[in-house]
């Protein structure tokens, strides 16, 4: 896959995007990522790419037309299809559906923004508008990250044998159960000890039990969605209810 | 403000924290960053970090010694008090409202997770587990790195001329209204005329319109919790009813 970023700021994926399964998924072939500096679009001196809101208030916007011609030389520079992202707290939440959506794109481009937004107009450039979350960060930089390696790890091969993109929260709808590993006893800190009995039946009972436990106690908003069997609905029913402790 | 991470790579962080708006919160002495590295709290050749789940499962878990001990040491590396966060799935989402309050603190310690996760005991340490959204990451760098830039950019001084921290979206409980800048026509993309007419009322009108509009085309599960005024709250009921288009 094909990753582009579009940014004022292109030197800061680096360090993230080197390392660990990023580092890796780029040594193997799998993530190709260029990192594209917005100034090159810009025609003055002072490679300015924002300017004051019509209509006043306070801070800068980021200017079309810079974003329009780097959009159009990008797009041309390479024969893949581009799913274009911009990154905007008026974007639809970025979830795990969408990490899997993207993963099956050839290439993605994302449109970092900065300052106070950008100029509306340039949003007709955008496939997708995305939103990480209800909170306000410095740009569009830090989302890219997160919506790269949310999507990165995903494609075949780019986790290695100590990690699994299965078995894991929101993949069926629940928190992932609790988990444990040795030592048993942790300076009095105890392992469960249906997890220590060997008996493979038992051991997923009680993971189960404790994934519809765990999603009904901190985040009971997700089970309408949940894939629960009918004894499991009515057991987080239940719960919910605070019939059962 | 003192930040922290532990984590396994403490060198991703550098090339987006060193940079911009955070790179800058440095300079000015308004945060103060260290990354520690877990192996450091490991006692063997390979300096082991992870082990296998008890009762099976695929992937590796983060034992429970080696941050037992990280945080021993940590916390008692500074009279700050720390205020330890954990990052996973199950924790609370991480909202503006959480960015707010944590920009109180004197010192926050993220603990970020790799692998499968984390041996369950580890998270009595935390004072507070945060999620990022519903969506699955390859660690817990990148949420730690979020966090941070949300709550720096609220601290005095952090952000310069060209940023405000007030005006945004969220902050009223609404998504931020439409922006423009020069040029008021950009190759037949023309600037809503209110936003030029120079009239103070009828440009704040417009704009509180278009927020609330937007708002309940894109988030109306926003608008329950959104400050309006009885008018505003009777309109946005008749633009979710479809009766204004």
């Amino acid at each position: 896959m094909l990753i582009e970023t579009l940014s004022v700021f292109p030197g800061v994926f680096g360090s993230y995007l080197g390392a660990s399964i990023m580092g890796r998924a780029q040594d193997k072939g799998i993530l190709e990522f260029r990192a594209h500096d917005l100034r090159d679009w810009t025609h003055d001196r002072h490679r300015t790419v924002d300017d004051a809101p019509f209509g006043g208030g306070q801070g800068m916007l980021m200017k079309p037309a810079p974003i329009f011609e780097a959009m159009a030389d990008i797009k041309a520079s390479d024969s893949r299809p581009a799913w274009v992202i911009f990154f905007t707290p008026v974007g639809t939440p970025f979830t795990q559906d969408v990490a899997e959506r993207l993963s099956h794109e050839e290439r993605l481009v994302f449109v970092c923004g900065r300052y106070e937004g950008m100029d509306e107009r340039v949003y007709e450039l955008a496939d997708e508008s995305l939103s990480l979350g209800d909170y306000v960060l410095t740009g569009g930089e830090l989302p890219a990250m997160v919506v790269t390696d949310a999507v990165v790890r995903l494609l075949p091969g780019a986790l290695g044998d100590e990690m699994s993109s299965v078995d894991e929260s929101f993949s069926s709808g629940l928190l992932e159960y609790a988990q444990y590993t040795r030592p048993a006893d942790y300076e009095g800190r105890t392992v469960p000890e249906v997890l220590l009995s060997g008996d493979h039946a038992k051991v997923d009972a009680w993971r189960r039990r404790n994934a519809i436990e765990r999603t009904a106690r901190l985040r009971p908003d997700l089970l309408d969605a949940a894939e629960l069997t009918v004894d499991e609905r009515a057991y987080a029913r239940e719960l919910l209810d605070g019939s059962v402790s």
